[in-house]
């Protein structure tokens, strides 16, 4: 059976103002010093088990461009454009009636924009015991990561026996405050929840029938659409009338059949950017440097330098990113107020920071 | 007798980068709301005991379009351009020199052109006391800043006996360690050298031949020539010769019949970027916030935005300053250190940010 993958790629990372912005959100920018962007990356590591012609995109109407520009080897039929934002169900719920009429079935790979993974090769492994898992019968299987630290921010799984190279899935449970967070990591029985899926297409439409069957029912509209002159016009009425609605909460935490797959091949969601110092080397101060900057004694600071001189003196534990238009300087405690910042900027009608 | 003054603006304060630059240092920036710069408050507050055309400044010849820009009130010819930077005694005698030629004799205020003064109607009346006692005999008096902390970065006056409204200087002392400047303080018999004074110019003349005789002498032809058409070359070829020196290290230190007035009207150096936040109105959060600046969350932070948008969030004790082509982002503790970001420029050659 084909193995198709699909690219969520339709976020706003807000968390990466100023260098992300609504008109480019941080799937479409780069935080390595490789200069590859984090969708370009995502793609390009799973070439080795799926094939351009079956890597599809749903983003955004406004970033087309972007994933063109980005991704020229992606087919433009697979850049798959949604009219409006509707959280992850009815994105895969369209991913998966566009590859339903492609293939009979198949095997869909559902992935997020704008993760990052350490060691590609057993990133690839870990998906093909995946599909041979997603193969049997009506099997949902989500990529657990395995924990090493209780972290707070991340919903986990709790797994039960184990049925070859997968355990079963026991329930799914929100992002827990830090003694349940540590309590999960000694249980040894939870896993990181990744927000990456693997399953056939019948399983996952007979999934959705069963407990979303509205969008069920307008995906298959959708899907019938497909390539046909109307399409435009069908997938802005079908979905613009979904639910928002996470796949998770849809689907994940209903069905039966779901297993995961632990997951250890260097994965880091990069959140935040307390990240940049963690995917990158950092110096003898433990500082990550980049750009057009004179740094006098900084610790433990991540710099990114843009046109105009950045002179950092004496700073730690500090972001500093500067545009053409903003300067972030951020404590690193306080990484996840930049959204207030945005929030600020939005009251204030200065939407073009934004 | 007349009453001149003489203001010294030949200074690059470059512990005020980005803000202050070779082209435009910290004398002719405004440190403070209400808009004025550091010199034309300089001027102003003269304005109750010196008239216009008896305030001469003496600055680089770069600063002349500056002066005539900030200060149109004073008339051409009392702005005295230093051909090159010489210290503060070639600079007095010059001026001095020069005053001699327009009055026979006059009281002469020396005084820098970049320090705030809070209490202007008490400085007005320490200099009152201070032109008194420069009127009896050859005396060279000192203002001196009655100290409340032990500062380790100024100079120090250790005064004598009473004379009148002055005490006698007993001798002029470096900065001191810390130990030493907390016995200065507890003693009660120091004063912090400010670099204001006031003598007749025939006093120190009568000085400047007794203790700088080449500079003497440069100085009588440099008057000498002074609104001919030969002046020019005249300064060139006799400032260049002076020996680079302190008013302080060439007479102060060495003359008798020295006096000191203390001080005590809100003096402030405006030393460095921690300044802002003494001689400004802070918030709530110990903040000063001016120009285009959203803070989330910050305390004790002094932010002078530019042009684009400058985000602080969650940032202490910390100082940012932007400009159109450099920002600096300096933690309180390392304010000095500003000086060694304009080495780093001129080492490697980018001149245009200095």
């Amino acid at each position: 059976m084909k193995i198709t993958a699909v690219i969520m790629a339709g976020g706003r990372g807000e968390r990466f103002w100023p260098k992300s912005r609504n008109s480019r959100p941080k799937q479409f920018l780069s935080l390595t010093a490789d200069g590859e962007t984090m969708i370009q990356k995502t793609v390009n590591r799973l070439l080795p088990i799926v094939e351009y012609e079956d890597i599809f995109i749903v983003t955004n109407a406004a970033y087309i461009g972007l994933v063109k520009e980005q991704l020229p080897g992606i087919p433009e039929e697979n850049i798959l454009a949604e009219p409006c934002a509707r959280n992850t169900a009815p994105c895969i719920a369209f991913a998966a009636a566009v590859i339903g009429r492609k293939y009979d079935d198949a095997v869909m790979l559902v992935l997020p924009s704008d993760h990052l993974i350490g060691f590609e090769d057993m990133y690839i492994s870990t998906l093909k015991k995946a599909v041979d898992v997603s193969l049997e019968g009506k099997n949902l299987v989500t990529i657990g990561i395995t924990p090493n630290y209780p972290e707070t921010g991340y919903g986990y799984i709790n797994f039960g026996e184990e049925c070859g190279s997968a355990y079963k899935v026991k329930r799914f449970v929100e992002k827990p405050d830090l003694p349940t967070a540590k309590e999960y990591l000694a249980s040894g029985k939870y896993l990181w929840n990744s927000g990456m899926f693997v399953w056939k297409i019948s399983s996952v439409m007979a999934n959705l029938k069963e407990f979303m069957p509205g969008i069920y029912e307008g995906a298959i509209r959708i899907g019938e659409a497909f390539g046909s002159s109307g399409f435009e016009e069908v997938l802005v009425r079908e979905f613009s009338a979904f639910t928002s609605e996470s796949i998770d909460f849809g689907i994940m935490e209903k069905a039966s059949d779901i297993y995961t797959i632990p997951g250890n091949f260097g994965w880091d969601d990069v959140g935040s950017w307390l990240a940049v110092e963690r995917i990158n080397e950092v110096d003898d101060s433990k500082n990550y440097i980049e750009g057009n900057v004179i740094s006098i004694g900084s610790e433990r600071a991540t710099i990114c330098g843009g046109k105009r001189l950045i002179a950092a003196v004496g700073v730690e534990d500090i972001i500093i990113v500067d545009t053409d238009d903003a300067v972030l300087i951020c404590s690193k405690n306080n990484t996840q107020d930049v959204k207030k910042v945005i929030a600020q900027l939005k009251e204030s009608g200065r939407n073009e920071l934004v």
